[in-house]
């Protein structure tokens, strides 16, 4: 029926994510060829350090001994990698009075601790992959034998044991993508950061593209990346099922699982990380201390800049890989047990995976408009430079849905809705999925206006620091507030278009509309945190003012896209946890969730609760960590002589130690409260509680998400609104150091885990509950609500 | 069928209201024979002053002269309540350089405000009770004819245009009830507040006693007066009605939309008078200036004290006893359409008002334990006298809720449950009520756990402000946020239990049973501001430091109790407003409300924004409010010669008007969203999509308002327990002026609007959407969905 045969849907799509890991790869060449060579490095090194490493005074300007400034850079960077190094021989001198060994024997950095993380987190992974096995294979008790199809009586399917083992093992790696998508992002980002720097020397167009390069690398590595592992487990897992395919997409959704189950912990862990050092270095060094940010001299200033690795590229690569996934699994299970899946329609089975092909190819051509087609000669070019991306990427991508709707959908078709099968003609099907891209694209806008000190809203925060911190966090607060109104006005008419068109399918597809320009969306995002880093290793290298400023221009623009960035994975969640809430209802068999019943209520209002739970965990541990870290940072100010001066150097490994073992071990509890809720809730309460625990944490979460990262990102604008004295009302505000200046760093730093910490992992809470529901269906079907049952 | 007769019934609820009414006069006697004689104070002026009024340097020592501390204290009080003449007297030297003329001109108080807001209110009412006449007349098309009944469609009933009339005459009442109690609540705090200072001189028991016989005459007076006019009512609608119970009881639920609809008006407009005053106050004077707490020297310290009685007051008294009419309507309406409105049975149908009338005789014993049977002795001993009013006022609840079951239910009955009838056993109902009364105590107990400085997560949060305010406001939200979980749990619990035994009408009677403590509930609430108002006269007066002390003491007893009286007020809102969304429902002639419906769906999720764009006006409201007044105070301290010194007036009276100007204008907008939303939601889109936005809204907004109140006053106390250094933990973070206390002093204020604005403000959201479609249901039923129509 449909114009691609089933021959080339399976062409089409693998080809069209090598063409990604290609894109990525060539790009990927273009920064490298930027040297920060390490022979150059050791060269400059073996002539002026005498302990391997270069021996500069932080005030020197670089410019005349380009060799050395390279040498810095790569030393600083490596340091943020790898860890070790700096600490031990970047200041002058090294007379220092307490902790010396402690000193020189080095710490961990971003990469050691994404292998710490993964070493725990492989432990719980492990574990919960056990547990999937155990429940899915008790649904049958753990029979061979085949049992009749759930929707269809008449036909044999595998056993649930099967389904079991498959899921475990799709489980396994949508996990494995996970790490390696969040693990890849950081390396790419800290190679690129120095890079960035050095670029920065030659003009700010320059850097902007190395930083928006080494973005695309990691948006296309993961967009791909994901697709095709998806594909391959597809076809492994067919050779099994054959023509079972509501076994074979039911096993298919372990995929999300386990992409979501890490994204959780990266996103957490990752975000105490970074905001426990963000908030200690801020706090001593730019309220007490009077010291610029990122100034070496600050003992927390290295764990900050591996935070920004951490917690922003790691966490957030996995983030949008999951909603990714668990979008295509979500879509998957729904049309499996559509006409697609019944006529056995394998073209129409991948439309969701051909549209995110087609968001590929689109991305890739948007790509060459930001680094090809025009150069970024000035500024205030950067900003809408990365707008751009967002506004074409939208307009070809609905073209490019068009393509794929025409070519892949016969013109009519039947949707699974809720026990019957729905009428669904190809053009409502495009709709659904063009209302989900526009959605997001409004939903980015309305973040910008919220977030960027070019429009009123931040001006009045910044304003209000007038009369103090106070009246600045009463402002704050309600700006994010507000900024809550169209975003879910946007989402509410795209759940009303897609659900009307096409049931839960309209809304998956919804949401993969949404991410099909993931790879822009990931670009624009990674380059935020890489141009941070970036100035922070000019201003840890002591280059000159100019080079900061340059960088600062980048790390600005950045900090509205990495809020617009927020605003998107909100949204997608948003729909994607829907569509998996949809899905879920599916296939535990219910046909209607009555808020009038009083199982499905309570379940609503508890949902309702949950993000405040979780939030109160998250929170209270960037506070804790905070609160350390200060007192570390304040203790080194106190006890080592010389270290205000520049001349004695601070302890960095100590920081590091303590946003390590503060992320660590407080990633535990909100992870264990998203992962057992649905375990605990469907085996005691059954799958109405669930279904109503489901429904109130998104409609809950999500406010709070989109209101906590907007609050932070109005804060953090505001202080730079301020710093930057770019008008005459800025300037009357500031300059640094003065009165409603240190009024809104208070506000920023209260920000920083709200917008990084709590309210992004928000968006994991809601998607992750609703996947695992997804998955343990089977088993709350048949043995859940065990107290219902008893009483 | 009942013990009780239908006669007895019309005997016993109004001889119980006029007990109540004539105990709450007692009260009030005994707190008049305080004397704060106009005749002394007038003597004393005559005496000291040249222009009618006192004329005392605020560091005199109270003691010698009684009768100037008197009048001093008449003056003050009479300033608060009336305003006018202590701006242009209280301070010794009236050489005023600039604004002479306005300062001598006088200002308005706490009543002038009331009777101003009254008016626009008044406007509003007429022009909404316009409304409910058209809307409803037009179901019929303003028919006069009789017509078949909604729920037994062999009977006439009386035509819909008689429903329109008698609704809008019982909103009429229901509102000006309302006002009344606010006015009599305003009325008595400002009686009471010098009377409680004057007593302060005598010891700390005797202050006490002032104070809690002044909240129990309002206590008593809303409560009985509450039920006095709504069985008077019921009595003379019943002349029209008849037989026709169907109409009788959905006319009579125009009381509670009233009642409410002024509850908002009062609560957003006192508390955004209220804040903006205190916010500006503390800013400038305790954190600029460094001057005490409600020192005459802060120009807007009248503006603070007026705020407390007409927001902490006025606003909770019309709260209250929204949520008691809307309970009362609620079951009435459910009960109408069950088996005692079917069989005719009044005292079954009474049941609710029964309770009520047993709850005042309760309280009226509880509060004879407070004030006669036990008497305090020391400081330490106010707070468990406080606490255990609750503890006894349920236990003795307990058995009276037996004893009206036993007596007035039929051991057996149904009960309507969305288009059926449910049977239901006495014992369940009573288990139904008691659950609702227990549930409330826990939500008491959870929150003086978190906002009492006597328990580690007050103390935790103090502690914080080592590190500054950054991360005392961390930790506060993250309170706020904890301290949601075991509310929300005890709330599901009582939900699920009065839910499953007798549907809609068991939540109805769990929310009246939470509620028949009302008058104690009251009491203890209204005690606080009165305490409040008792110490800012104290210091205004200069009388000594011993005196401040004891009304220190009090006021700390009272934040907690507040705390406790708003965990109660957003408890019952919770339950009540889930019992008029069931109403509704019933009414509307909906028989399930389908999560997996798109229209449905999209109201829950857009309910669930509500109340943070209600609470984004409201919280710039304060803000703007209070940085107009904070920089109106800075100016009149660095402009007004002497003002620092003591020897010049400041000029109140600009202060007073921001205040009033910024609550008039801006209780407006937030008003309108909450009455507007309904009415637009049902008309256009249904009674479906305004079903999810009701469950939406109240499953969102509970969490937001708990987490509010709580985060408000955990702040508050965090303040007052680093400024009271009472333990050596204490003392370490202290004392006034040292860098953690400011940094407490700042989240104190932040607190500010979220515990008395925004936060109490949410109650009323939830519950008024409700009992507004309610009231609008059958109009909404027939004519609405008018978009859905037209495509």
């Amino acid at each position: 029926m449909a114009l691609l045969s089933d021959l080339g849907t399976e062409i089409v799509v693998p080809v069209c994510a090598v063409i990604g890991i290609i894109f990525s790869l060539v790009q990927w060449f273009f920064v490298s060829r930027v040297k920060v060579s390490a022979d150059r490095a050791a060269d400059a090194v073996s002539r002026n350090g005498k302990n391997g490493c270069g021996d500069y005074l932080i005030e020197e300007e670089e410019g005349i001994n380009d060799h050395s400034v390279v040498a810095k850079c790569a030393e600083i960077q490596n340091a943020i990698s790898e860890g070790g190094c700096f600490s031990a021989c970047s200041l002058k001198n090294d007379k220092v009075p307490l902790g010396g060994t402690d000193v020189i024997s080095g710490f961990t950095g971003a990469t050691s601790f994404l292998f710490t993380e993964y070493q725990y987190v492989g432990i719980f992974m492990v574990a919960f992959a056990i547990l999937i096995f155990l429940f899915l294979g008790s649904v049958e008790g753990f029979s061979t034998s085949f049992r009749p199809c759930t929707y269809d009586q008449e036909k044999l399917c595998k056993p649930a044991l099967a389904t079991a083992i498959f899921s475990t093992v799709s489980f396994l790696l949508g996990a494995i993508t996970s790490v390696v998508s969040g693990f890849l992002g950081m390396k790419i980002a800290t190679y690129a950061n120095a890079r960035t720097t050095l670029e920065a020397r030659k003009g700010v167009g320059k850097a902007f593209i190395v930083a928006f390069r080494s973005g695309a690398v990691m948006g296309f590595l993961l967009a791909a990346n994901g697709l095709l592992v998806l594909y391959i487990t597809l076809n492994l897992f067919k050779i099994y099922y054959g023509d079972d395919w509501e076994g074979l997409f039911e096993a298919i959704t372990g995929y999300g699982l386990g992409g979501s189950s890490m994204a959780l912990f990266g996103r957490v862990g990752g975000g105490i990380y970074t905001k426990a050092a963000d908030v200690g270095a801020d706090l001593v060094g730019k309220v007490e201390r009077n010291i610029p940010e990122d100034d070496p001299r600050n003992p927390a200033v290295i764990a900050d800049n591996v935070g920004d690795n951490v917690g922003d590229i790691a966490g957030m690569g996995s983030d949008l890989f999951g909603s990714y996934a668990e979008a295509s699994c979500a879509a998957l299970v729904v049309a499996s047990i559509s006409s697609f899946g019944i006529a056995h329609d394998f073209t129409g089975m991948c439309y969701p995976l051909l549209i995110s092909s087609m968001g590929i190819l689109v991305c890739l051509i948007t790509t060459l408009f930001a680094t090809d087609f025009f150069e970024i000669k000035a500024v205030k070019e950067i900003e809408p430079a990365l707008k751009n991306q967002l506004i074409i990427s939208t307009i070809l991508m609905t073209v490019g849905i068009g393509i794929v709707t025409w070519v892949c959908l016969p013109s009519s078709f039947t949707i699974f809705n809720f026990g019957v099968q729905k009428d669904v003609k190809n053009w409502q099907l495009f709709l659904c999925v063009c209302v989900g891209l526009w959605a997001g694209l409004i939903i980015g806008f309305v973040t910008e206006y919220y977030t960027s000190n070019a429009y009123s809203p931040v001006q009045d925060v910044a304003d209000s620091c007038r009369t103090g911190a106070a009246t600045n966090v009463i402002f704050g607060l309600a700006l994010g507030y507000k900024s809550v109104i169209i975003p879910i006005f946007a989402i509410a008419v795209s759940i009303f278009v897609s659900f009307t068109f096409a049931a839960m399918y309209g809304i998956a597809v919804a949401a993969l509309g949404m991410l099909s320009t993931i790879a822009t969306g990931l670009a624009i995002d990674a380059y935020g945190p890489i141009s941070d880093n970036a100035g922070g290793i000019a201003e840890m290298a002591g280059m000159s003012h100019r080079i900061r400023e340059r960088t600062d221009a980048l790390d600005a623009a950045g900090n509205t896209t990495a809020a617009i960035g927020k605003g998107f994975a909100i949204g997608s969640a948003a729909l994607v946890s829907l569509a998996l809430f949809g899905a879920f209802v599916s296939r535990a068999g219910i046909s209607s969730v009555d808020v009038l019943t009083p199982k499905v209520f309570i379940g609503l209002l508890v949902g309702a609760m949950l993000p405040y739970w979780f939030s109160a965990m998250t929170m209270k541990s960037v506070g804790s960590a905070a609160l350390k870290m200060v007192e570390e940072v304040r203790r080194q100010f106190n006890t080592i002589p010389g270290l205000m001066e520049g001349i004695a150097k601070p302890d960095y490994a100590t920081c590091v130690k303590i946003s390590t073992d503060a992320s660590i071990k407080e990633m535990i509890p909100p992870g264990a409260l998203v992962m057992l809720t649905p375990l605990i809730v469907g085996t005691f309460f059954g799958v109405e509680t669930l279904s109503g625990v489901l429904a109130g944490s998104l409609v809950s979460g999500v406010q709070i998400a989109i209101s906590a990262s907007n609050t932070g990102g109005a804060w953090d604008n505001a202080k730079k609104y301020i710093e930057a004295g770019a008008s005459e009302h800025a300037k009357s505000l500031g300059p640094k150091g003065s009165d409603p200046h240190k009024a809104a760093v208070i506000g920023d730093t209260i920000g920083d885990p709200l917008k990084d910490t709590s309210g992004p992992s928000l968006n994991i809470l809601i998607k992750l509950m609703a996947v695992e529901s997804l998955v343990f269906a089977p088993f709350f079907a048949i043995h859940g609500g065990l107290l219902f049952k008893l009483f």
